[in-house]
């Protein structure tokens, strides 16, 4: 029986139940739909707007259902209109008449909003720990490297080395920044639409406050018609989710590249490469291009959800139940990818030497040449002149800046000196670099130190 | 089993292994793997590449496998890796040795793509056959009703009057073009991938002639590497399933608006509508909802696919696997959308007496006023000011242009006569729109004949 | 003089030039990049980097240019190749020699990043401010409208009647909800890059701790590698101007239908409306069709952006660069549809009669009806189905529910009475709905004091 | 004057005004539509509309004001609300009174489809020329590099050898692809509006097709509703555009990654590439850089303009005005990445040593004697395990499977033999290849000739 068949004369078209039905969705949803109803329930009671037994028999029934839903005794009807009326109906037939009361005062529609959230705000605690995890590795793994050496890039091409810790840390910065970001859209996900009914609130005297307390919402919303087609939390999430795949995509995309037999940097472990069914040799680094392919389907949920919401009228419409949709794509996509890329970095060998023989003749000590005539007095724009004609001349002979003897540098300018030579070191390159946020080493462990107090 | 375990020292991960999977979307499309299998198996065997022995064992152990996964006797292991290995290690469990020989000369990088391939311009066929349903109705409707007059919008303020036909006929022809793009795209759909192997095509002496004649492909691909790296056909299906569900969303917003008491063109039927669990008296339009929100999921799956192969390298990326996710989505949502706008309109009742109403006073008429003095030799702009003028009028008498007296016409401007106030007639105004394209039943009648031309 | 010049043998192609240049969007921040230049210029010299003396100079140099752009005087030359390079060019032919110590330490690439995100802080100041004063005008709206009744709408059918107060203090609620995430992202905005040079830092002894106050950054960038390369702000911002666009292409929306004369809830002032060539009598809603349809500039520049960011290895690639046509793009729409959003509703004429009559047998009271039976005892399910009769009946004589005698109403439950009767009324329903942030005027009255709050 | 100022009392506001201009994007095109008015007034004349005086004045008017603009004698006013009324405000200055019948029998709404449609038929007709440009440029590289041989890549390792050629032509596929679409779509471009009136047609007695013999148009819009509201030919060029700029983001990210010194398989020319403010010795790849970065543009703009057309109601909506700074974006980006594109090839240096060296070692010939077993009757799966055996073998000895003795492979397999080690040779690998589509120069060479036939 459809909760809403009264006046309508002609059966529902069975193809049409199949295209509106919310059920496949929704039911990954079902433990918030049951705490929210038990929390209006006992509500409902204490207000004196049910009587208490009622009260009572519908929790304990709604705990039953909840027992056998998760032992797996009770499978959802796929046919069902959607998750709602499905845990109604049951507990219908479990219960008998007080099951009737449960939905005074309340609506399917501040019923899903209530329970899309109460279950979005449990999925981002998890997240924000995931990412502490991922957060964590990168940090362990930068605490090992502050003196692995390798080339930065700016344009993909060599520009100054850097160490592989400061490279690592500056992924966990962007995963700090997703962190905060999530943290800060709690409080709008953490609002609880339950009391706003269909649209307009209601007049049955319902203690707002009471459920809210229960279920652990931060708020309540300030109004109804609002409360019934705010989807901003969905929307917000998924282009959380968006940057935070972002984040991962350059990564793995580095990991791919890295991975190629000319760069050599990085050799992924077993449990996250793949073969192939025709070429016995290759180990593929196929979780890193399914994170990096993944993206599409968080943007493609966060556009989604933008296109379904443009120009709606109030209040809700039946559009907005394609939310959850969305939501569930991105949403099971992003924790994956974090856990994913977590897996990789704990499998991954770092191979330094090839990181440092890449260094070799790439002139990415050229900047310090410059800067020591500079701090010599030469202005700017010449130094950067004379290391020019350096660089062309090396390239000509097939050498590294690091070859040129003081003799070969003295010729170019009279100011070069010994410490000059001393200067094209790669390691001392990367070494001077320790300006607030630079590379070296020991402005490295202070960064160190300010990203461990973000782990709380 | 895995197909290319050889190297690998340890055992995948499992959770791995869930992250890769792509059995849930392959699945959908087991007909046209066997289908490609049997072909290639067969064209080994002629090409003596394969015994013809094997070539028999293999295409009739296919054969069992496909009856017994119509019948349900055999379901896919959720855990499989993918379609393909799933399918061939049955295959190998059922015959034996001679399964092995199927892989020859091929590889999943041009068995995936020819499956998909062959999926799709399977589902095209279906897809354009539903559209030209559609455009069926709309044209039986729209021949019922050249003369049912309601307010043509520009603004969505009433503008001119229309003939509902000319209104139906306007959705005729972007589902007109729907089609035809799918038709044009049809051929870049038709293309065969199998010959290419991995990446480079083979040695084997294929005859890839042979294999696309038995599996109707309308030609092979030119390249191996973009043979197997090409997913175009998929954007662009995506693409032009986002139009149509864009003209849908059209259709679908209108009949939202014409199913309000304020406006009541349209009742639609109960079975593409639904009640309210709190509000007994409503008729929501819930399919035509759902039909505009869906156009999320497709716009959706667009913009993943195109992320997802954005900048990458040649040839094949494990990404790409992603494109089926994204292609069945918008697949799946158009086809149910198409079906469902016909449901629709094939229950939808038009109510002509509230169309009429909603033209009285409405000053829709305005423009053939001008017009009739532009006909005198007044200048299009003057005779626009009159009229403005006249309208004004009207707007604070509360009446419109057609309440007009012709001695009112005639104080405004001399050369108004009685002709000019039988112009004021609605149904006048729309019938005097006769040019090629426009809403008189003279005009609209002969678009109706165009229109059957496309029906074939 | 190009500043990279040094190596390259051959002219620099003259449509590369074109293609490369960004001076046309960066000219648009010059004042962030003046104050940035002037800021680093004192801090080098405090640091004893460059000369107190040099230091002056360039200060002082970059005050004439800033006095030279702002009076017009000194126009950017079109084909410069960015912002930076000519304005320090400039300072050049100003100031001679000093001017080409001005780079020391800093980069293009922690430059750039240091004037948008300067740029964009300062413009989400003004953006927060054009909101605050939308909502207070909105606010000013319900205050005068708490009794003002309308049909609220689910599926946009009648469901319920509520306040003009109401609804318009919905929008109030989705905008607040904008600005707390404006707010929440301007620390990430209000982060400084400068001192981080290309990629790694600098050997130079930089305060960046001078230079961060001096600009009024809340923090500076933790890592170099990150700082030159993050994007983040701009895709948050433009995910955050996409949710206020969405908002506001709700309210358009709405707008615009209610202009019809079907609705004719509002008249929308000759201001925001125009007039059409070609019919002198239609007022068409032009800004608020505007402001819909350019809703797809602001999502459109979120997607550019996130798609140019995917999969980009780190540091600096000059794809970033793209990164100020999406911002400018969508902050600029943005901006100019808030204020016109405030222009339409300040010049917006409510029609309340036509909203009153609106309700006149539509059934939106049929709710309480159900409700009055529940307060006495019945099911709730059992209560929607008597008064689903009750409406069918109404329906076929053409009637409303208030239009039910006594008589009538107990005929169909022996539970009603007079008191049931005095229910049916639309204001009676509107005033009954008085749970928190519900639609009475009392339930309104306490949710504009929490509305005035955020006001500040 | 404003075309339609009659009935408004009050002046529009200001800011309103510059809100609503599109002079700014209508101006692009006014070539078309000074074109489309001298169309539309010659057919006038001949059909006696107007007479022919005014008809021959209009139209000599008009090529007047078409020099002043092209000499840039006439500039247009920046203030004026669009490119239509600005033309004809200054026509009237210019001629005096016949100008006001111009606008006779057309509207706004069919003007500015019209205009769109013609300029963008052009602008497609220049963009297939630019690729068959393109395509040349890689033809002409293909064929001089059948032998050049370089690592094939899946999953971005290396998998199998294949020619440069073979490389090259995989993108002159996708552009062949991408010219076929745009021709496909031409005919839905060229279809003609004017006639359509403002939204229903006119009772003038128009003749549409003079109108569009003299315009070029391959038919004329068979429904007037739709003809002012149908923008499906834009976001289909952007569509098509999107895979345009997808393709080039693909090469682009190869040229920037071969530009490494890991790979170093290519050297751009200075033309195309840029130093950096602080290291000289740089060649950064700015333009790879910026068209793989302007892919972003490109898709924004598809989205966008799917966007504005969500849910639109029939007909012309003012949202609508927005197609065209979507249209223009995507135009003038693809056009100027794929001239880009030319340009970088043209200017490329392919390193042919470094890709035959990188090839030492990798395996990529593994499939080969893996088939070589196959071919003498083993099982495929079998035969890749002894493969996998002897690759971790090699990369055990730090060798390549070509440094393997005979003996050594014999020891591994009983049927290895000379034969055997003589397929281990890359170059021999890749001429083994030869199925068709196949990466052998033979193969190649007939996939030349196919490509040929596409430059017509």
């Amino acid at each position: 029986m459809k909760l809403w068949g009264g006046r309508f004369e002609k059966e529902t078209d069975q193809k049409v139940e199949e295209f509106s039905s919310s059920l496949l969705t929704d039911s990954k949803m079902w433990i918030s739909d049951i705490k929210a109803s038990i929390a209006h329930a006992r509500m409902l009671g204490y207000q004196n707007i049910i009587s208490i037994q009622d009260s009572e028999k519908i929790i304990q029934g709604l705990l039953e259902i909840a027992e056998e839903i998760k032992s797996g005794q009770y499978v959802f009807n796929p046919k069902a209109e959607d998750l709602h009326s499905e845990v109604e109906n049951y507990l219908a037939r479990k219960i008998g008449d007080p099951a009737k009361r449960l939905h005074t005062g309340r609506s399917r529609n501040d019923q899903v909003a209530t329970d899309t959230r109460l279950h979005l705000a449990e999925e981002v605690k998890f997240l924000i720990e995931d990412i502490q995890i991922l957060k964590k590795e990168l940090l362990l793994q930068a605490e090992k490297n502050t003196e692995t050496i390798l080339p930065g890039m700016t344009h993909f091409q060599h520009a100054q080395p850097v160490s592989l810790a400061h490279h690592l840390l500056a992924y966990f910065w962007m995963l700090e920044r997703d962190r905060e970001r999530l943290q800060d859209s709690y409080k709008r996900i953490s609002s609880m639409p339950l009391g706003s009914a269909a649209l307009a609130g209601t007049g049955f005297p319902l203690d707002r406050e009471q459920t809210r307390v229960e279920l652990g919402f931060e708020k309540v919303t300030e109004n109804s018609l609002d409360a019934v087609s705010d989807r901003d939390f969905v929307i917000e999430f998924l282009s959380n989710a968006s940057l935070i795949m972002m984040h991962l995509s350059r990564l793995s995309e580095e990991l791919i590249i890295w991975s190629t037999p000319e760069f050599g940097y990085v050799e992924l472990g077993d449990e996250v490469t793949t073969g192939s069914s025709i070429m016995p040799q290759k180990k593929n680094p196929d979780v890193a291009e399914l994170i990096r392919g993944r993206v599409g389907r968080v943007y493609g949920a966060l556009f989604g959800s933008l296109t379904m919401m443009k120009g709606l009228p109030l209040a809700y419409n039946r559009d907005m139940q394609e939310d959850k949709i969305h939501l569930f794509e991105g949403l099971e996509t992003v924790k994956s990818c974090v856990k994913m890329t977590d897996l990789m970095l704990k499998k991954a060998t770092w191979k330094k030497e090839k990181m440092l023989n890449s260094l070799k003749n790439d002139f990415s000590n050229a900047t310090d040449l410059a800067d020591d005539l500079v701090e010599k007095g030469i202005y700017f724009r010449e130094a950067h002149a004379v290391v020019g004609q350096l660089v062309q001349f090396c390239i000509k002979q097939g050498m590294g800046l690091e070859d040129l003897t003081v003799d070969q540098l003295k010729k170019s300018h009279s100011l070069f000196d010994e410490k000059s030579k001393a200067k094209l070191d790669h390691c001392a390159v990367m070494k001077a670099r320790n300006s607030e946020g630079g590379t070296s080493p020991t402005a490295v462990k202070v960064q160190i130190q300010k990203a461990k107090a973000t782990l709380g």
